[in-house]
């Protein structure tokens, strides 16, 4: 399974502090606000205990998107993104 | 079948009229650089074929999900949403 996390977050010390979590949980940057990595069932629950902590509901939001093999597979980039991703055997490469 | 489209574009207008296509296309914006909706393979092509002409490649990035109603159906969402979707009977609810 992945999760793929994308969010609109205002303050720039909560969108840090977001940032480094999906980085620390092993999401990899594929945008400015979008996150993407194979996940543990058990650590996308830790993320989306955080995530109401590390966020202003009232302001923010992120969207936490569960994916399987297929999704990566079929996406579709265009332009520069942060980092590439393919799924070869199972495994998401990084690039 | 659904497309999530999500990206980083610098430039105000291209931004706009990227935003533009993808409603015109029947996508729902969800966050400020997001948008889903259920897509025919047609339209999606379509979609895909006008990106390359309405971003700067050089610079920006676009991100296009092929997603089915699992997806949506275990989509989390914090905070607050510029839309919320769910799927009912294999049919994407706005609200």
């Amino acid at each position: 399974m992945y999760a793929l996390v994308i969010y609109d977050v205002s303050s720039n010390e909560k969108r840090y502090n977001l940032a480094n979590h999906l980085k620390t949980k092993g999401l990899t940057r594929i945008q400015r606000s979008a996150f993407i990595g194979r996940i543990l069932p058990s650590t996308l629950l830790d993320v989306e205990r955080a995530i109401p902590k590390l966020i202003d509901e009232s302001i923010d939001v992120v969207h936490v998107f569960q994916l399987y093999d297929t999704a990566i597979q079929r996406l579709k980039v265009f332009g520069k993104p942060l980092a590439e991703i393919t799924v070869e055997h199972g495994v998401m490469v990084v690039t």
